[in-house]
């Protein structure tokens, strides 16, 4: 069913203990709605700028996204992130940012989108992200994911985005300071009582906490040692969880079980996506792959 | 079936965050065979000093440990460690140590154990790991731990260590130490190659990763929103992880399959021990207990 997700789209150039990419499609919501379409259908309302190449609108044809709500902004510049992981592939530094076009207003969704039902509110202001919400008179599920910049600046217009929200995404530091919590299981349940059914609390190479109103869940992540450059990792995590929870395999998007599959899908696809840069893995598999790790995957965390 | 340990026992003085002991009964080996003794028999060869309260001893009574092997030597006095742990209860910083007793010779093995099948290296010299484990020719499965300060100091009788025995068990930091891997699986993989036929990394709160001959496998930790203590996790796990390897309900102590189960008793265990201060929560529960975490535990980590 129809999935919509916003977010930036950028000009990457990242640097890892294995390698180097310049000028790469980067972005949340490249990476997310990539992830999400191995699932089901996508559609993306988001701006570039006049230098986005040509070249980088192959990736949405490959991936079947609809764009139908991506403006190339005459006048503007994409976004632009430069970044280098530390050895343990884990901290990074951002070298250069330039916001450009990412500092603007997002385009106006497209009435055809409007019927959506399945809603991902990337990263952005909270209040922001409760406009956008208005939009979609037929949302089934939402789910956010925000940061430590709106925790610290913006908490009351958060606190009111969280009663309206299913389900939020973050990670463990931006749990720890929206809560002041240090054990992941309690700030998880905190977050429960601040309104959404459910949190999901991402953990890097760890894994992930899901704290549902019907139970707790944990998953490690896929053990992998063929790590490239982890960029994307939680946008195709959260698109993976979004896409398995939109397409018609499922009938319940809030029940525990139907959340659990899809953050074991969600953990599969960031598998894969860091295996290289920019998303040249992404574009190489198909859904039989990630079953077949899904698969895989099972065996290796279960013990009976 | 037997299975022998050494190691320390302590007098601990803990601090954390939600509260304080003092003068508690600790030690690696004391966690370690507490945790073991709910899946088989366990005999302990450890020494103290003159100084070791009776009222101790009745932990060892109450786990129904054989301390044929536990010397009350004259003139010496216990070790004793003082500790306090950070708000992230991972984190903590020794205040005080005494070595005392522990910085004199391990007590002769009595003849009585020397038939042991299963045996646990308890974190020391590496070179005196190799002479203790000449001592049990019945060996069937050697598991040893280790520290960072025997990977920098004694790197050879390590490395010939490793050639004699059946499983390693480190933690992550040390894992990086030995093998200059920032990557667990491929850390791992390089343990597995120097010679044992797995090794399990430990991750505190995130669980453990295993690579064994067969295959890997990652077990979350149990998700745990009451955390008094976590003095002893790391030897409570490999106690009941030993336990249940030398138990009769394993027949095939080698085989993977058991090997995770019995990281999943490990985990198990763990969780209940990090309830309390000293061995106060290890003493209130039963296997029964410990069975009824893992079935709910088996559906934590499970998303099929």
């Amino acid at each position: 069913m129809s999935l919509i997700v916003t977010g930036s789209i950028g000009i990457d150039t990242v640097i890892t203990p294995v390698g180097r990419a310049e000028n790469v499609l980067g972005g949340s919501c490249v990476y997310f709605s990539a992830a999400a379409s191995f699932f089901t259908p996508v559609r993306l309302v988001a701006a570039v700028g006049e230098d986005f190449p040509d070249e980088h609108m192959g990736v949405f044809e490959h991936f079947d996204i609809d764009t139908a709500g991506l403006e190339r902004r005459a006048g503007a510049k994409t976004f632009r992130w430069t970044g280098e992981y530390q050895q343990n592939m884990n901290d990074r530094e951002t070298l250069a940012v330039e916001l450009n076009v990412l500092g603007e207003q997002l385009p106006p969704v497209p009435e055809a989108f409007k019927d959506s039902k399945f809603i991902f509110l990337a990263n952005t202001h909270p209040s922001a992200q409760l406009a956008l919400l208005e939009q979609f008179p037929n949302a089934e599920l939402v789910v956010a994911d925000t940061m430590d910049l709106w925790i610290n600046t913006a908490a009351e217009e958060l606190a009111a985005l969280l009663k309206k929200i299913d389900g939020l995404v973050l990670n463990d530091s931006e749990a720890l300071l929206l809560t002041g919590e240090t054990n992941m299981v309690i700030a998880s349940q905190k977050i429960v009582e601040m309104g959404p059914k459910f949190v999901v609390i991402k953990k890097g190479e760890h894994g992930c906490l899901l704290n549902h109103t019907d139970g707790v869940a944990v998953l490690h992540a896929y053990p992998s040692g063929n790590v490239v450059d982890p960029t994307g990792a939680g946008d195709s995590f959260a698109g993976g969880m979004m896409g398995y929870l939109a397409s018609d395999q499922v009938s319940d998007h809030l029940d525990l079980g139907a959340i659990k599959r899809a953050l074991a899908y969600g953990t599969i696809v960031a598998s894969y996506n860091i295996e290289s840069f920019t998303l040249d893995r992404l574009r190489e598999i198909t859904r039989e792959d990630i079953d077949r790790r899904l698969a895989e995957y099972a065996d290796i965390i279960r013990f009976d």
